[in-house]
Parts: C-alpha cells; structure tokens; sequence
C-alpha cells in the first residue's frame, strides 16, 4: 500500500494565509490550490497533457454523474478512475449529495439517506452516507468527501440547523463504514450552518470530534451575498485545526478565492474558468472580459500580453473570435486552457507570496489590478 | 522571396503508384498524402502541434468560408491564414466554387462567374475566375486552385461537357490574373467531365496546354459509384504530365484512396476521417466499427491495437464510448485524432511501399485486411 494521506503546513503568512503540502497516494499538492471540474472523468476539453501544462495537481470528479454513467462499478472493473480517465495525479470527488438536490428530478432526504431520480432516464436511485463512501472508495478517489445536506441561501434557520445536524450524523456513519484496506485515501467531513456563526461553531467542533483528514466548508456560494460570504470566511476556517487541510467547496472568483485564502482556506474547486471559457468569457488581470466583443474582431493581440499559455503565444483575439463565433471546438480548447491556466497561475503565485509572507500586500494589488490600476504582483 | 513551388517525382511503382516531392513556400510534402481538411481555419476539434504528432503534412482550408467568415481581407490583414491559425506548413485552399454551388442558398452561374448568396445572411457575392484567385492570394495559401464548376454524377452529358468548356475558359482566366508577385504560390487546374472518357481526355488536354503547377481532378466523388470513378482513374491521371503533382479532389474512403495511388494520384482531400470521428465511427485496419456499440461499454482495450496514436495509446473504448455518449468533447478530440492518424499512417506505408516498388502486394494485403482476413501491411 502507498504512503498514508497527510497535510503538511509549510508556512503561514501574518495575515493567517496558509501554504503547505497535501500528500495523496498519487502524489504531492501544493496548497493554495485551484481544482479543475472534471464532471464526467474529463475537464471539458482538455487532456490530462493540457492539464498538467497548465499546472494542474488534482482535479475533482462528480461523484453523482459517474455513478449515473458509467456507473462506478464499471469505472472500478475498469481499474478505477484514474486509469479510465488516463490522469496519475490525484483526484478529489464529492459525495454526489450537491448535484442529487440539484440536478436530481425527484430528491426525498431522510434520516436514512436521499432517494432520487436520474435527471438522465429518471431511474430511482438510493444514496446513505455508507455507499457515498463505497461508491467513491470504488472509483478509487484520493480524497473523498462526506454525504452532506446543503440548504440554499434562502431557507430558514430551523431547516439551516437541522440540515447542519443531519450532516453531522451522516459524518459520523460515513467514517464508519470506510473500507480500513482503504485508508491511504481520505475523507473530509463537510461544515455546514449557512452563515450562522453559532450553527458553524456546532458543526466544526461535531466534525473535529468526529476527526477527520480534511475539512470542507459547505453551503458556501449557494446564492448568499459577497459580504455574507466573507462573513463566515472572517472565522469558520478558524474553527478547524490548523494540521488539517481546508477546503471551500464551489468558490469561485478569482477575487473570492485571493479573500478566501487571506481566511486561511487552502483548497477550491469551481466550474467557472472551464464553463465561462465555453461562453467565450476569458479571465485577466484586469478582470474578465468576452471574446465575442466587436472591438477583437481585427486584434492581432493575445488575450492577455502578460500571460505565458499556449493560447496566448500562439493564437489571437481575432483567430479566438472567429472559431467562438463559428462554433469551432478548438475556440473552447484554447480558451478553457488559457482560463485554467490564469486560475492554476493564481494559485501559484499566491503560494510564492505566503512563502515570502508579503500576502497582504498581494491581494491588494490583485484587487487593484482587478480594479484597472496600475498594479504589479 | 522563398524558393518557387516545385515538384519531383522520386520513385515510380510498377503498378504506376508515384512517390514524390511537394516543394513550397511553407516547407516539402511527401506524397502520396492525405490533407486534413480545415474548413474554417481549423481542422476540427485539432491544434497546429496535434496535426503534426499524427503526420500532417499540409492541410486545405476552404475559400468560400474563410471568404464570408472572418473575411479573407482581415485574415490578409492579420499576416495571412499561417499566422492566423497558427501553422507554418503548407496549406492548399479550394477556389470557393464547390461550396458554392453546395452551400450557396442562391446561384447563378455565367460565363463571367458565380452570383450567390451567403449560406449565413443572405448576403449577396460574385466569385469570378479572377477574384477566386486574387482572395487565395490573399488568404496566402501554398496551393491555389482555379474556380471551376462542377455537375452532380446524375447530370446530362450536355452540362457535363459545358461545365467542363466553361472550367477550362475559367482556368485560363484564372491563371492570368494571377500576382507575378506571388509566384511562389502554385495554382492547379482542374479537369472537369465527369465519366465521359472523352470529355476528361478533351479537359486534360485544354489544362496541360494552358500549362499548371500541378493538375486536379474534379467531378468525382459527387455521387457515381465506385466501379464509376475507378474506371475514370483507370486512364484520367495518365493524360496528365508526369512531372506534375496530381490531386483527387474529395476522395475518401481509405479504399478509394489506395486504388487511386495504384492510378497513379499523388494528393487527396476529405472530411470523411474528421466528420465521422465526430460521429462516433472509427477506422481501423479491419474497417470502421461505431464507439457506441453496447460491446465497448466495458472494453479496456484501445480502437486498434496495432495503432500508435495517442488515442490508443492511452485511452479505452469504455472510456472513449462514455465520452462520446455524454457528448463530452474530448472525445471529439480524441476520435479525431485516431482517424487522422490512421489516414496519415496509411499515406506514410503507401509512400513506403511504392519505394520499394511493392505497392500491388501492398493494396492486395490493404484489402484483405480490410476484408476480415488476416494480413500484414
């Protein structure tokens, strides 16, 4: 058997901002990181080459759409995940719980678990905390997570506290029923309490108790303001321990993820670079901005001067331009990289600042480049 | 300016297969080669680096769509079509009128040229013989072809002989509006008359005295049979100099292609390998098989085991199948890149066999194969 799961912290900045190693069984990563969706076994468009070029060090794979289909069985006769999809490194997938109450057509949650329809053929489907477990031990993920109940930003406080409390319990039965043969791989309890601070508190001390190998915080970026984002970031990763990894599951902005990770989270996943690319929306310094734009019809330049990727030394705006508006594959190939590239690229340099403990510093000018002045970093 | 175009025929099998030597501007091509084709400057679902991994030598892009969309004179603007996709081999560009004639929602065909409309807004456009060259000029390809007209298989001897009359009074009119400039650059000619042996031999005889960089043939593959167009390969080539790269123009199945180097062509074009690698089908030695056959659900094996592509290489039909079912686009890529490697392999054995004067055991053993017998080629 490979080398346990372990965090690493490798420095902290004075303003909290973490850096450090997370060792998996497919290898090392280097937090702050930025985890590309790979939905279906596949970051849409890219190959696992395109993805370590970019710098990717692990991406995540959604548990629901490969139980659907293929079917995690068949990945796992096939000899698991990273094998089907062709990538060595290593691969975080959710419990499915998130795309269930999304996607799901029919979702009844019970103390038991959540029963649900295939939004694909509307077969019925039964998921515990027990086989979200098995099924991702079964794809052979590195890092697994729990089965959680996510309310939306608009629900009440009693369904927030009880959605919180059933999560708990669902922690506790999804690390007994782990596989002990499988123990180099990990599992992350996931916080809950919408932006209720006494709510957190009681999830992180249930989900410390409990003891896990990371922790995620959930039922962020569900439809809640900004403010009221960066609220619960000001002390929810401070209730975790500070030997353990931290995730904030979905998020997000560039902007976001620089905040987030001021507050101490060190790992993000997000469909934003990947999904905003196929709509022609390309990520700069100096904000986003869309190709489709008739002022790059003529443009011999790159998407961004400042950029190292393969789409900006070789290709321009107009050639970008023309395979977008002429439905050209290779338009979103270029674009989903250059995107990659920009958040993988942030990550990194958000790394070197915490290791020269001058984070603060850049996330300033990070928000004022973002804002259009002058700023290097 | 860079050396004038040029060919050199390197190797005569004794069936009549040719091996030669394409010079351009952009670098030599080997024949006998198949041409990726890049409709709208891009080979679908393929980057420039791709196309030369699976042994892209020269790739067509087409006049008529780069004409409408982006405009051949902003990609002129822009540094010409290498620049603008980013490939620095050669490239061979139609001369607009097959699409015309295909896709045009309006046109009139005159003594003076094609009036047509755009097949994505109507808009109105004439492409005379002159014009057809002065924008692949523009567009900057290696090889220009002349505008031509080209009857469907079904019709009567009397278009079929006045469509071949007025091609080769537009051959003529093209090849003298050509840019002394720019004579680098090859023009082809093209003969027209579809299975009337003396119209071909009438066509043939009308382009050699006007006298081209290289000669296509035109008017096949347009929905005659394949015991038709063999019988016009049988003699169609051999009115053509031997000194003077041949081109068969939207030829096609892998067979078709074999037979036709056993006549003696040199070049071929054809969406067939990209468009059905989009389509879920893929060639193999022993004939195309669909990805989405229920029997790959589970196949840990590659499209072909004998095939050295990166495809094959790396990923399984179960996996290549769940990609292509969910529409994921990698799987576009992939399947793309398979067929283009098998098309380029076969060119590459071919131009192997004919240097060492093998190619009729060579064709015997490609068909067998593809029979379903064992055979080694």
């Amino acid at each position: 058997m490979s080398d346990p799961f372990s965090f690493e912290l490798v420095a902290t900045d004075p303003c909290g901002a973490r850096m450090g190693k997370v060792h998996t069984a497919h290898g090392t990563v280097e937090t702050p990181i930025f985890m590309p969706v790979g939905t279906q076994g596949t970051v849409k468009a890219m190959t696992p080459g395109e993805l370590k070029g970019v710098g990717a060090q692990i991406v995540l794979a959604n548990t629901y759409h490969l139980f659907l289909r293929p079917g995690h069985e068949i990945v796992g006769r096939l000899g698991g995940l990273h094998r089907f999809m062709n990538w060595d490194r290593p691969i975080l997938t959710d419990s499915g719980g998130f795309q269930i109450f999304s996607l799901g057509a029919l979702c009844k949650i019970s103390e038991e678990g959540a029963l649900f329809r295939s939004h694909i053929d509307g077969s019925k489907h039964f998921l515990s905390p027990e086989n979200a477990v098995s099924v991702q031990e079964t794809l052979g993920s590195d890092i697994m997570m729990q089965l959680d109940e996510c309310p939306p930003a608009d629900a009440r406080l009693s369904q927030v506290e009880s959605a919180m409390a059933l999560s708990l319990r669902w922690a506790g039965r999804g690390k007994s029923a782990r596989d002990p043969e499988k123990s180099n791989r990990a599992l992350f309890g996931i916080m809950q309490g919408g932006i209720h601070e006494g709510l957190r508190r009681e999830s992180a001390f249930g989900l410390v108790d409990l003891g896990f190998d990371g922790y995620a915080m959930g039922g962020l970026s569900v439809g809640e303001s900004r403010e009221a984002m960066l609220g619960v970031l000001s002390y929810a990763p401070h209730l975790l321990p500070l030997d353990k990894p931290r995730y904030l599951m979905g998020v997000g902005k560039p902007e976001d993820i620089v905040d987030a990770v001021a507050c101490g989270v060190d790992m993000f996943d997000c469909v934003l670079p990947t999904r905003n690319a196929r709509n022609g929306q390309l990520f700069t310094r100096q904000g986003p901005f869309n190709i489709k734009r008739a002022e790059n019809r003529e443009d011999a330049g790159p998407v961004d001067r400042r950029c190292g990727c393969e789409t900006c030394r070789h290709y321009s705006r107009a050639y970008l331009r023309h395979l977008y508006v002429n439905r050209e594959i290779l338009g979103l190939r270029l674009m989903t990289l250059h995107n990659l590239f920009y958040y993988l690229d942030l990550a990194h340099a958000m790394k070197e600042a915490i290791g020269q403990g001058r984070f603060i510093s850049f996330q300033k000018a990070f928000h004022r480049a973002l804002a259009g002045e002058e700023a290097e970093y």
